[in-house]
C-alpha cells in the first residue's frame, strides 16, 4: 500500500485524528527506519466482558496491525486495585490481583477474535504507576493546571452544575498521560469521549523530550435502539460472546440506517465498498434485507468463524424469519428449577412464561396442536433441549415468549 | 490553674480557636486521663531561619507545654523533598535528605529557645506520606472534592483572575490534613493563612474515626515597619539568630502601637498585665521609652538570656541612645579584604563607607578629631574591635554609616 492509501484505510471509521499530517510523517519515518508504530488503547479491568462497542476500537488497532504496527492494550489495573475509593460507589470495590489477572485472560480470549495476538503487547499500567510512589504522583501533579483540567467537557459541566467532583478523578487522566510517557506511544486510540485525556498524553510526552504522540478518536457505536450508546446496562448492545443465533438475530434487527454504520464500524468494508452497498439499496439492485444477512454473516463470523454465521443465519431464517416471529417479545431466564435437566416439562415452562394461565389450560394447548418451540410445533408435555440451542422461543395461539438457556 | 484560667492562658494572642468549647471539653478529657494533649504545628525545611514572626506560634505551643501537653513539631520535609516541582521556582530545587536533616538541627537550636525539649515531638511527614505511595495518594485525593479546594480563599481568587494553579498544590493541603491523622492530633496550629488547611486535618480525622483536632489560628506578625507581614525578603525582620545589640536596637524601632502588639504576641505576660501597661503610657505614670527597654529586654532574654540583654542594652544607650544616632543611615558589610583581622585601618574604612572620599581626607579628618566609632572619638588610623562587638557605628562630621562585622 502507498502512504496515501494506508491513510485511507487508517482513517475509515475514525472521529478524528490529531493529526493526519503527523501520522502521516510517522507512518514514513517508521516506514523509513523499519520500526513498527506503538498503537497504544487503555481497556477497564473491572469490566472484561465486551460488547461490539468495545470492537471498533479494536477493529481500528487491527488495522494498524494489518499495515505491520504493534497494538499496545494496556489494561489501567491501577484504577482497578483502586476501586472507586470515595465509597459512593458500592458496585466498584477494590479487586485483587488475581482477579485482575482473570479479567485479563477472560479479555484476551475476546479481544484476540480481532487482534493479532503476534502483534499484540498487553500490558498493565500498575508497571510504572505502582513506581511513581508519593513524591512521583506529586510531581505527576506538578505537570498540569486545575483550570487546564477544568476545561474537560464533563469536568465543566459538572462543576458549573455544582455535582461533586473528587479530586482523584482529576489523576485518572494524569495516569492515562503517563501511560503514554512510559509506553512509548506513537498513536493512541480512544472513545470521542476520550479526546481530552489523549491529547494530555501529547502534552507529558513532550515535557519528557518524546515525540508527541498521534491521537485518533473512534465514534461512539450506537446501540440496537440506533440513537443511544450501545451498553450493556441499556440492553441495547451485541455481546462479543453471545451465542451466534443471538448474535445473528440481534444484527438483524437493527434499523437500514443503522446497518450502514455498523458495515462502517464493524467491517473491514473500504468506505468505497460500503458507498456502493448504499447505492444498490438505493437503486434497487440489492435488497437491504439481503445486506443486513451479510452484515450479520460478517459479525458474526468474527467471533464465532463461519460455521457459526451459517448456524446463526439457519437459526434465524428457520425461528424468525419463516414464522414471522415478532422484533420484541417478553423475555426470561429458564426457571431455576428446571436448569440441569435435558428435559423440559413445556406445561409449566408455558404456564411460567404466562403463556398459559394454569398447567392445564397449558396441557389442553399442547394436545390441541396450538404451541411451537424455536418455530416447531410441539404437542408432547416434555421437551428434550437440542444441544447448543440458546434459547426456547415459546408460541402459543398469537402470543410469544423467549426463554434464555443457561449457557 | 482552673480550666478557665487555662483557657485564658491558651487563649491570648489567637486569632480564632475552633471551637473554644471543644478545646474545654478536650482540655477536661485529657485532664481527667491524665494524657497530655498533642499539640502539632507545622515548619518547612526549606527555610530553617527562624524570626520572630515564626516565634508567634512556637510561643503558643510553648504555652500548652507550660500546662504539661507535648508540642509536635511537624517537619514537612515531603515537600522539601519535592522541591518546586513545577520548576517555576529556580530557588526551591529538591533537597537531599542531609541537607534536611541538616535544616533540622538547625530549628532544634532556635526553636528549643522557645520550647521545651523534654515535652516536644520532632517529626518528618516523610515517615508515613511515603508509605502512602501511588495507591494511597489516589486513595487521599479522594477524600475532597475539587469545588473545596477551590473554596480556599488564595486559590478561589487566583483561580477568578486566571492566575495558574497547579494540581500539586492542592495536594499540600491534603497531605497536612494526612498528617494530622498520623499524628492523631488534638490540636493544630498555624497562622490565619493556614485556617483552611488546619480544618481539612479535622475533616480527615473524622473519616479515619479520630475525634476532631481543635484549630488555633494565631495572627500574622507585622514587622517593624508595622504594617507589612515579618519576613526576610521585606527587611523588617528580627532574626532569632541575631546578635543581642542588634536585635535590642530593633525591638527599640518599634512604634508605640506596634510595641504593645509585640507585647501581646512576643511575651509571656498575660492580657491584664499588658492591659495595666497600657494603662500605664496612657495616664503617664509609664514612660514608653522605658516599657520599650523592658519589651527589648524580655525578647533578647529569650534568645540570649539576660547576660545578652543587658549587653544589648548597654551598647543601646551608649551607641544609639546617648549619641543621638539616627534611625536609619547607610549599611554595609566589611570589606572582604579587612575580614579577619583584629586591627582595622579606620581611614579605608571610611573610604569605604562613602564617609570621605579619599584616604587622605579621611585621615585629615581623623586628625582633626571628628571621626567617631560607636559612639567614641578616635583620632588613630588603626582601630583595634573589640570583642563581641557586631556592628560599628561609624560617624564623620555629620555623616553616619553602620558596618556589619562577620559573626
Amino acid at each position: 500500500m502507498t502512504i496515501d492509501e494506508q491513510l485511507e484505510y487508517l482513517r475509515k471509521g475514525c472521529a478524528e485524528i490529531i493529526s493526519e499530517k503527523e501520522l502521516r510523517s510517522r507512518l514514513e519515518e517508521c516506514a523509513r527506519k523499519r520500526r513498527p508504530l506503538r498503537v497504544k488503547a487503555g481497556f477497564d479491568p473491572t469490566a472484561p466482558d465486551l460488547h461490539l462497542g468495545h470492537t471498533v476500537l479494536l477493529r481500528k488497532m487491527k488495522h494498524f496491525q494489518d499495515l505491520g504496527h504493534t497494538a499496545v492494550f494496556l489494561i489501567g489495573d491501577v484504577t482497578g486495585l483502586i476501586g472507586d475509593p470515595s465509597g459512593r460507589n458500592t458496585t466498584r470495590p477494590p479487586m485483587t490481583r488475581e482477579q485482575i489477572l482473570e479479567n485479563a485472560e477472560t479479555y484476551k480470549k475476546q479481544v484476540f477474535k480481532i487482534l493479532d495476538p503476534d502483534r499484540t503487547e498487553i500490558r498493565f499500567n500498575s508497571e510504572w504507576l505502582l513506581e511513581l510512589g508519593t513524591l512521583g504522583m506529586i510531581e505527576l501533579c506538578s505537570q498540569t493546571t486545575i483550570a487546564q483540567l477544568l476545561e474537560r467537557e464533563d469536568f465543566t459541566q459538572r462543576y458549573r452544575q455544582g455535582k461533586p467532583i473528587s479530586l482523584h478523578e482529576f489523576l485518572y487522566p494524569l495516569t492515562q498521560a503517563q501511560d503514554s510517557v512510559a509506553l512509548k506511544a506513537d498513536v493512541e486510540l480512544g472513545g470521542t469521549d476520550q479526546k481530552f485525556n489523549l491529547l494530555l498524553g501529547r502534552e507529558f510526552q513532550a515535557t519528557h523530550g518524546q515525540p508527541r504522540q498521534i491521537v485518533a478518536t473512534v465514534p461512539i457505536l450506537e446501540g440496537l435502539d440506533g440513537t443511544q450508546k450501545m451498553s450493556k446496562s441499556l440492553g441495547n448492545y451485541i455481546g462479543v460472546d453471545e451465542p451466534p443465533e443471538v448474535m445473528y438475530r440481534k444484527v438483524m434487527q437493527a434499523s437500514d440506517e443503522l446497518m450502514f454504520r455498523y458495515y462502517e464500524l464493524l467491517t473491514d468494508l473500504s468506505l468505497r465498498e460500503i458507498a456502493k452497498l448504499k447505492q444498490g439499496a438505493a437503486d434497487g439492485s440489492q435488497h437491504p434485507m439481503d445486506l443486513k444477512h451479510d452484515l450479520a454473516a460478517r459479525i458474526v463470523t468474527d467471533f464465532h468463524g463461519r460455521e457459526g454465521a451459517s448456524k446463526g443465519g439457519d437459526a434465524f431464517r428457520r425461528v424468525v424469519q419463516d414464522k414471522q416471529v415478532p422484533d420484541s417479545m417478553p423475555e426470561m431466564s429458564l426457571p431455576v428449577e428446571m436448569r440441569g435437566a435435558s428435559v423440559i416439562r413445556l406445561d409449566k415452562l408455558l404456564r411460567a412464561a404466562g403463556l398459559a394461565s394454569s398447567g392445564a389450560e397449558a396441557n389442553r394447548k399442547l394436545r390441541e396442536n396450538s404451541v411451537s418451540v424455536n418455530g416447531a410445533k410441539h404437542r408432547d408435555m416434555s421437551y428434550e433441549v437440542p444441544e447448543g440451542v440458546s434459547e426456547l422461543v415459546l408460541k402459543l395461539g398469537k402470543r410469544w415468549a423467549r426463554v434464555r438457556l443457561p449457557s
